[in-house]
């Protein structure tokens, strides 16, 4: 038979000991627990500073409560599956320790209040460490960018060679969906850094609390407006759940992307040994785990957030016990994105290995410069659905000549069209089809360069 | 056999029939027409601005884009499937409009940033009208409950009575999930209103275009910095979709209640015959046919936040075909998110009334305030640990004799604990128990009435 | 450092140790640990049986492997981080205890088809227990409704009243659909239960293996016929995925009638002490936690789903690093619905009394037996769309007039249509209604007691 | 304002119009009409049958319904937004054509049970359509690959060469896949060949109804045991929404590969005119949309499976309005399964030539033939994890000089391991390293033509 629970007095008898383990949150809630001692510490603190308790057995409370936390640290206390959770698994500890001011802990608070705190909290810090991961992984985007802005590299749509690009413009463009993970979690935290606590179990409570004061203490932007919302809001843990699901995104474009540049045919990149694995049987293999792990790991975040979704739909007001399900995924999501930030950062550090002689040749190999061409006819005066036209066809003749668009001759050119000159050459090489493309933004190198100081300054704020 | 496409002189033959339809967008990316011919118009000015082609073309594209407009909305043009997409069936019409100039109109600029702006911008504006649409729901909230601040209803956790709470209260609580759905659409403006017109294909263009002055003609509040993120980006839409999915979280949240409360058991509302529906075979049935319909149409737009994710999921850079199923569910996501505010804006409004004696007397029935004895006597000096124990035994006692706490005599208070005085009865009546919980964002009357100035407040500005 | 790797010949230097954390699933899928050598062992019998090794050889490699699953049982074998995966642990292990023929036993054989063999094997023997779950389920079910043929409960369309039934024939609809679940894992397990093991890495091997003989021996039904598909293969997963799906969706629906059953407002059962939990702070509180985990349990089942689905998503062949994302889901996916069935199994068991007083009174107080007065008509001569609209008419008078259908007058029946007769009042009374319904599957009693009999002949087979 | 409804004679006043347009199904139903009028003459025929209507009553109303079929077809009968349904409509019309017996139709039946049959008779036929499409697509996969047995193409595992296999193996991975997809509907018809028929709205009816007749005459395979179960489940829907996601990953993990195969980098295969499309902007683009496309549409068929799930969690039994939201996400999937199955087949067919001679150079340039050095070490007793290790070695020499294996001296390998001999260059020519790999199921020509046999005689059957 199982303990007796808290809340056992209104109870006859004890739970069956199969449902007691299957309601039991302690084995992952255990995960907030200094989370839970430092939002009690700042409860105690209230309801002394509001004389609900005296100065003393306020002292008395945060003294034990830190007690707890340091036999936690230490490994002394553990609590089991019996504790339920984690918040219960606190108050009976404390109680051991302080004796029966422990019992006036729970004045003026609800679990549900306690643990939407706590959550917060957790949250709170992690999305500040991510942010940080995010940092790293945009700073090391920038040192090779640094290193390789005039590092051509043919540049896709449709995984078609489409106009050779900056090698440093393409990591930008990564650059630049970190910044956007980086402020989209800065919106969220918005959202999630506001108190529940006073929320109490639905509706507030009858002792004269301060919950802007409990909010000051944990250092909460603000409080939650209704209690009944308070208690059963987990719009905060979706909206982390959908920012951390575009960061996979993000990550799963770029592990793509390096599966293939390491693959035999692109050749673009070789992997170093201390970021690949092999094979068990085929001696020859390098295998590019690392982003072909982010690229699956994707999927178990959509998932969660998924699942959050799923769990919150059609839920009457106001705390239901399927909020509990909430956690888990939180914390696999949280640990999935840093995993994934950590990993990825590394293999672009140390792992990667651009072969800048092969990216030089292939992007003088195809036709990535027949826009140029079109754009050469535009910029003289024929209008440029004609001059595409002309130019579709020039693509097709050469297609079938076995020629690219350098080996035509200025005649044939002419021919083409008069308006062609000796220019052409020049406006068709590789390094000038990138430079050219100088507008706002794109890729010229004077364009990536300017991207590369804002860029900087932005990962330096 | 198909007419030849736009970008048929690189091809020797024409699409095969079924693969020009399989590819076809014309069918739903038509509802962006306007916004189309907008950034055309845009577009065209930029060229003239810029002296990539002269006043005079810019003013003849213009003009015609403009009657291609009109015609739209006279019915007069209507491009069939043989248009492929929306981009080229203005293009062509414009052209046989406009003439050659026509064919000017497409210089540094491509498809894949043209649908990147037209989408952005049909977005911006549904952004603008949900929260328009939120504003009016909130306001139907807000007006029924400044009608009941001391209407009291049996607050819930777990679908078990709690504590009684003042209705305006409980529909204040959806009250503040409409204003964060309102905020959070505000941020994903601000991640939607950005300009990717001038990214061209994917690297920019060799035209001397100014992005900045397109963006602005379009009240973009900013431009992509990177083009091959500028068209690859569906972030915003993603986003978009979460913020969709939190809509309808909370519209099904209150639909499980509306059904609940409209169910013989709970009997809280009475539906009115403007907004039930009957059933073809059961003659009594009068049925709440528009919150199970929210509750389900909750569904669409979760796989429409899925489906998009799973679309983006390992797409290297930049723009790759799949990105064109993005519109779709978009479009029905932004379609079910307003017709389910409409309709529960309609149902609340005009459809729904509350059964104000039944809810009186259903608070008086059960043990909801059992609470209010435990903080009586916390408050008295109890730890609360202690006191929730005995009440706990209390209840259990009364259960067994069929009694509620109303009906014990003082002497029977002051058996349990001497501290019980004769304020007890009032303590626990049910309109004390709510204005009791007066604390901050608390059920009590006071504190409600705070709130409805508040809200009145955020729904005005 | 970590140590080197069983691959590493053709590698220069070790794994990053982020990287090696990151890549290594031993954490997980030593789960797999007893599967893996039971394959082994099939493996290695193959291999002596088509003289590939030496008969001796086959039997040392047997023997050391069982070794190994003893050290692991008795746990003195506990692989860890270094490990990489389960695969490699045991290999290792073995060679330790056998020597050098240990490093015979990869011989044909790859980790790619390994892996797929230990996740079937598996997920075969959970696909049996969670049938086994089922049937104790269904047990339960069938033995509440042997117990209550004639006990009658509400019926409900849209959660409003709409026509009495048995609640033998409403808790039988849960056993329809488990006897359902029980099916269709019995099709997936037949896409389950095909041995990949001889595929090797891709291709199959060069050694005269015989699949069909460690087929065989692990009691597979068949082999997969192409060694691309046996080793990318992931539909068996993504078929059970849907499976649990389904099964939770059962339990979901089935754990809302719970939660609503036992609410103050439907009464109809009550909770019992050893399958209920209360508040931390509300003393009255019993609350159904049981059936509102099962509820939130459902979305992240669904989410290991979709997290499936999202993984294979355009993954070229054949074997991708992302398939190792397949685990985690998985098991986590067996827990939770064992648990659940167990937990629901319980609840119903032991945790849950049906009011039969109150769901007695309850079939009196409504217009649910409306239907009976037009089929009474329409059985009669009266076109049913007629009759359906005169008693349409009847309701709408008696609600206004505050009676029920019963309390009408003859004189008052004969006004609406001289087809009625003294016979009306049985055909409207509740236990008639019920009975009236016997048509095949309907809720008559007749009906009833054959289904029970059908079902308890399902649930012995 | 709105015509009254049906149902409207307990109901004062009409619906507000807006709500009836949110309620209304008959935009989408629609679809399903010739359905409705089957089993509406199939109940008829039954009324008729069991007598509960005159056989003349019977047989007016099987003609009158199949005079509003007729009137369907030849755009007589358009129901608009009033009809609320396709079940309103078709029995509104049959009164306007037989006059009152029309009033007999819905005898014994609900719209619960109908819409139900007609749904299942939908998907029924559509799974059929489904099937001959994947049988289309197995016969072009077959042919593609009866021509191919000997062509060698790189074999993948990481996207990294691994070993060279037969191409009609690698297509022939496919022709599994599908031909488990069929398997997998045909079990899925199983569960969607039930006649729900005859539940009635949620208890069965009064009238003695013969569901079995009514079942024989639509050719479902039995009648659904339990009245509430029959009404209210939706488990069929969700199983083919599951079985079309595995299809479509099916379809988009080949997209991939088409993709990667036309890339400049691979340039496996040659895209055609009729199968591929240009770029509005650069003139020598051929994308390959097709398969763009398809993998894009694999994110909206499990957007529609998860919608599904969600609808369904948690709803209570029996019928709720919710589950109208079914159709839209079965009826796209439906269309969209069927177009990628054709589009697939089309670009199969004619729209991709295999570049034979690029892939028989392809396989000669890299160190896939690693493993068979390691295997041949074995097959000459050297344990295989030494053989294995020692040829590691050798890649990364050889790498490191410049050389591939079949550059290495005999003396070389001799220097290696002595049991290295003349044999040792066939043994690694990649003609011989596909041939050896004749393990069953292995991409061993002799393997792969006894696969092509079995391939044909399935898809012929």
């Amino acid at each position: 038979m199982t303990e007796k629970q808290t809340w056992s007095q209104r109870f006859e008898s004890a739970l069956h000991p199969a449902i007691a383990r299957f309601n039991a949150s302690i084995s992952f809630d255990i995960q907030l627990i200094e989370y839970d001692i430092t939002g009690s510490q700042a409860h105690a603190k209230m309801l002394a500073h509001t004389g609900i308790i005296s100065p003393e057995e306020g002292e008395e409370l945060v003294t034990g409560l830190e007690q707890v936390r340091q036999e936690y640290q230490q490994g002394k206390f553990q609590p089991g599956i019996d504790a339920e959770d984690v918040h219960f698994a606190v108050e009976k500890r404390l109680t051991e320790i302080v004796g029966d001011v422990g019992k006036k802990l729970h004045t003026a608070r609800s679990r549900n209040d306690q643990v939407g705190t706590d959550t917060r909290l957790y949250l709170r810090d992690q999305i500040t460490q991510i942010r940080q991961y995010l940092r790293e992984f945009q700073t090391v985007l920038l040192e090779i960018a640094e290193k390789n802005v005039e590092t051509l590299i043919p540049g896709y749509t449709h995984l078609q060679r489409a106009q050779p690009v900056s090698l440093a413009h393409h990591l930008l463009a990564y650059f630049q969906m970190a910044q956007r993970d980086g402020e989209r979690l800065g919106d969220v935290y918005k959202r999630v850094n506001i108190s529940p606590l006073g929320c109490g179990a639905l509706a507030g409570t009858t002792f004269p609390i301060d919950r802007h004061y409990t909010a000051k203490l944990l250092d909460f932007d603000s409080v939650y407006a209704n209690s009944l919302d308070g208690v059963s809001d987990r719009d905060f843990a979706i909206e982390f759940l959908c920012a951390a699901s575009l960061i996979m995104v993000h990550l799963s474009r770029l592990s793509e992307e390096v599966i293939l540049w390491s693959s035999e045919e692109f050749r673009f990149v070789t992997l170093k040994d201390s970021c690949a694995t092999g094979s068990s049987i085929m001696p020859q293999k390098k295998n590019p785990d690392v982003p072909e792990l982010v690229r699956g790991k994707t999927g178990r975040v959509f998932g969660h957030l998924q699942a959050m979704l799923v769990i919150m739909k059609g839920l009457p007001l106001a705390y239901n016990k399927d909020l509990q399900e909430d956690k888990e995924g939180i914390f696999d999501s949280v640990n999935t994105v840093k995993a994934c930030l950590e990993a990825m950062t590394i293999l672009l550090r140390e792992g990667l290995e651009f072969r800048t002689q092969r990216l030089a040749q292939a992007v003088t190999e195809d036709f990535s410069n027949a826009t140029d061409v079109a754009d050469y006819l535009a910029a003289r005066g024929v209008p440029f659905r004609e001059a595409y036209n002309m130019v579709g066809k020039v693509v097709k003749t050469s297609i079938a000549a076995g020629k690219l668009l350098k080996d035509l001759t200025l005649a044939e050119w002419q021919q083409i069209h008069p308006a062609f000159a000796a220019d052409i050459y020049d406006a068709i090489s590789p390094r000038q089809v990138v430079a050219a493309r100088n507008s706002y933004g794109g890729t010229g190198f004077a364009q990536v360069k300017q991207a590369i100081i804002a860029a900087r300054t932005q990962v330096n704020t």
